[in-house]
């Protein structure tokens, strides 16, 4: 495909939670601790090992999208992150093709990366996010 | 942890879909089409590139429980799979420490895996498969 962008590989999977620790212990249990938190508007963010794929919980601590979220579907798997060579080349692309997007542009992700998430109506429901890895000092 | 067994890396997330191509043709052309596939009882199972973690689709083709879930649920994300480097030590471990199994012991998965998948209150709601991959002819 000469779309100027492509996937790397699976980035992390992202699964919602409430206040329950159980999730928490369950994956720390499995994968051995998180290795990376980070509090943010609404929800702490904790990567667990388990490279190179990260498995990622978001606790709801405020509402917001990821209380939303385990309101309405109680906790369990919310979103699959793909990592790109070029965000920037892939939302032009995208939405020159009609995808349908959340973030029209880029913003900043958790460990320096840069993200934005596609509308889960274009991919038949998933919640789906894009991720370029940050360089040297923003990594 | 001196448990006799460990997760070597995310193996795949599954995503639940029906009928609606769409589904297929958005992972097909983020990840390059899909480079295995195999009918079971109920549903296809295909698996999409981006290695080293694998993105897999469960189309229902009949009654049972992949069609069960995208009624109840609609299409979405299913389970996460990670790879251990044995299945028979992990379900020994984690029946002695009480955590909820679907499967007591494991059984056969596509492309020649052993699988076995945790019961979700074991994960906070999250479906868990784990999976050993095969050896030599098996694999």
């Amino acid at each position: 495909m000469s779309r100027g962008w492509r996937v790397l590989s699976l980035h992390h999977v992202a699964v919602a939670h409430g206040a329950d620790p159980s999730c928490e212990a369950f994956f720390s249990d499995l994968l051995g601790g998180a290795t990376h938190m980070e509090e943010t508007a609404g929800f702490v963010e904790r990567m667990y090992g388990a490279e190179p794929a990260f498995t990622q919980t978001l606790e709801a601590t405020a509402a917001g999208v990821v209380q939303r979220f385990v309101d309405t579907r109680g906790p369990g798997l919310h979103h699959i992150a793909y990592q790109v060579d070029s965000i920037d080349a892939a939302l032009d692309d995208l939405r020159e093709r009609g995808v349908s997007l959340i973030d029209e542009t880029a913003r900043t992700g958790g460990m320096g990366t840069r993200i934005a998430f596609l509308h889960p109506r274009a991919a038949a429901g998933v919640l789906v996010e894009l991720v370029e890895e940050g360089e040297g000092v923003d990594g």
